[in-house]
């Protein structure tokens, strides 16, 4: 059985393959400031108290603090309805972007299975958890049952291997965007594998599963190991939980992979690959950094739910320490949680940030989804750390965005132009 | 004669009263995000070269970074002129609050005539020189022409004495609108003076001249005097610079005050006051803090041209040191330059605010002017440290706001309701 096949079997007590349809027990729902107020419609329109109210996380993170007076009053009735519910869980006044707070708080943890109003919820595959994105309407029913029907997906594996000092997580995913192409899993899931994958942090990993959606994935599934473990001793989970985890860890045996199992299997070797870049409009027209160097930039973002933690932070500063932002170019920071925020003040990344001309600005999602904290001009050209170029994501659609590692961000934010020198 | 008539007569050559109308040379002048756009274009419509380019200073403070598409673009139409222009002086990068990054860049001197595009520019009356705020057409005339015309203003004199620990330049200020009104000094200079001004670091004297436009003010000076020379010497002039503004000076005679020089004078005594809030809808609508403690809040913003520098910050950060933010208030604390926010970053305080719950934004105006960072939901109420509670101010017809001090501030946004305990 493939990793999704595994999970969803254990789940709901009974094998299960692609294709079947299950009715599903949610172990955790989240929505953000921008779905809540449409979920919480959606679920009184059903009943009037939420299944669990331990279940659901709720965080602030895509217009913080309020930009506009519907952020404001969408904010407002979000507040009334934690309060109402008595929503133990809420993460609201800048502590970060959701697929950051939500790990780090211990949230997530393998085999769960876990719905978010938000598509970048299969951010949490890299703990090997069930997770994907749902409509406020869904959202509500889960609200309101704690339960959502879904087909098994058919997977796809991508065995990844090699070795390359210079290869981050992100030139690995934006590799395997272009290989799958932008719909070429839709509705299917991403099980990563490989040698070259078990050697990333958590940090790393987490950008694989969170561009799953980019390619249409349902889900983006890397098995739990020590890595995965340590992360969840890191931010308070107990060794006794750790212990029963472990004991119900799945395995895929990388040395017995059944291909009927599999819809397709890729296999990438990240020896002699270069960095990647993603260009003008989708994370799938990706290229080779020397295929791309020169072309002149505007605006630099590191940040965001892809690449906006502190492995990120310290990756870009090694480049900056000392150095200035060129003349033409805007640097925006923004550390993906107050809890990144507040290590990298601690680490000097901060200060290194701001001496070489950078804006930081309040951890949430930035200026990723165009709403704000770095809209782009008209003919503007930005390079970013996010998820997603789409026409118009900046909120221009005469503006041309680019996506890279915080790596190839810094380098590029000090010489005006991209590059990887 | 008056220290505004003084000023004038100095730099027109001649001495002039109020009531006169004088063509005047314009010693710096400067737009921000807001106000260039309009300034460039009222500018080509008379000729295509500034008149002097060392003499412009543009800073981008009201939208940074860009909050929307019209701002992004207003952002690289100002872009543009400054290079066309070669214009010396920029801070565009979240560089801070005009008000504050002139004078901590060196550009503010005593006896100087300041044009602004932008209400607040009679800040600068702090330093002893007569500034104040253009529109844009005018703006763009002083680009072309480096002159203007104005009438010589009438003075009301404001003595403030005696001593009283609790009580803040904000205060004073507030204390001052109160007494003078909202329209009670319409076209006028205000001028103050006395043993408490005297006192008073520029940090807080800015906050009076700040606010001399709240009562319709042309400008709000006080006279230079060492701590004046003290601040110019730490941004960086030169002693021989300084010494020459002193041969310069133009001082009052606080014991020989000719009545009939005056339209008004107002005597304020600080010793047996209480401090000092100003209830919505207006700064002159002003209370003892004995008459609105227990106001609940919804949110506290701690920054702005008035009160978001270093010693705001200072005073802030001793009463959130290891506490938290009341649980139904958000606090936003945005410090009013990038130098402020690294010197906050130096001294710890970003950790202490970070550490009580707050948000931290990219220096510049924040929630000030409604525009992003902390607009409001409907009824809900803040409390600034601000200059202006306006009905909608901060994006909201429906809300309320409440100004006050950074220390009322602090201690307001750990209650969850306006308190100076």
């Amino acid at each position: 059985m493939t990793l999704a096949e595994e999970i969803l079997s254990k789940k709901v007590g009974k094998k299960v393959k692609a294709g079947d349809v299950v009715e599903i027990d949610i172990d955790l729902a989240m929505t953000h400031d921008g779905t809540t107020p449409l979920s919480a419609k959606a679920f009184k329109q059903i009943t009037d108290k939420v299944w669990d109210n331990k279940k659901i996380v709720i965080v602030f993170d895509h217009n913080v603090p309020a930009n506009t007076l519907k952020a404001a009053n969408m904010q407002k009735i979000t507040r009334e309805f934690i309060k109402e519910q008595n929503i133990i869980n809420h993460y609201l006044d800048g502590e970060g972007v959701c697929h950051q707070v939500l790990p780090e708080n211990g949230h997530i943890q393998p085999n769960m299975v876990i719905a978010g109003g938000d598509s970048h919820t299969c951010t949490y595959g890299a703990f090997g958890a069930f997770a994907t994105g749902f409509g406020a309407t869904d959202m509500g029913n889960i609200y309101a049952t704690g339960k959502t029907w879904l087909k098994v997906p058919k997977t796809i594996r991508i065995n990844v291997n090699g070795e390359n000092d210079k290869i981050t997580g992100k030139d690995i995913i934006l590799k395997i965007c272009k290989e799958v192409g932008r719909s070429g899993a839709t509705y299917m899931a991403l099980e990563y594998g490989g040698e070259a994958i078990k050697k990333l942090s958590m940090d790393e990993r987490m950008v694989l599963s969170n561009m799953a959606i980019e390619m249409g994935g349902k889900v983006g599934l890397i098995e739990a190991d020590e890595t995965t473990y340590n992360y969840l001793r890191n931010v308070g989970i107990s060794e006794e939980k750790i212990l029963e985890l472990k004991k119900n860890q799945i395995t895929i045996d990388e040395n017995n992979i059944d291909n009927d199992n599999y819809y397709k299997i890729i296999n990438i070797d990240i020896t002699d690959m270069e960095e990647q870049v993603a260009c003008p409009h989708h994370p799938d027209n990706v290229k080779n950094i020397s295929e791309v160097k020169g072309a002149p930039i505007n605006q630099v973002f590191i940040g965001s739910c892809t690449n906006g933690r502190l492995n990120d932070l310290r990756i870009a500063s090694k480049y900056l320490k000392g150095k200035k932002v060129h003349n033409d170019v805007r640097l925006i920071v923004i550390p993906a949680s107050k809890s990144i925020f507040k290590q990298a003040l601690k680490e000097g990344l901060i200060d290194i940030f701001v001496d070489a001309g950078a804006l930081i600005c309040t951890p949430g999602c930035g200026p990723c989804l165009g709403a704000h904290q770095g809209v782009l001009g008209d003919g503007e050209v930005c390079l970013a750390t996010t998820n997603r170029n789409f026409k118009g994501r900046m909120g221009n659609t005469t503006a041309e965005i680019y996506l890279s590692s915080p790596a190839i961000a810094a380098k590029s934010a000090i010489k005006g132009y991209i590059t990887n020198e």
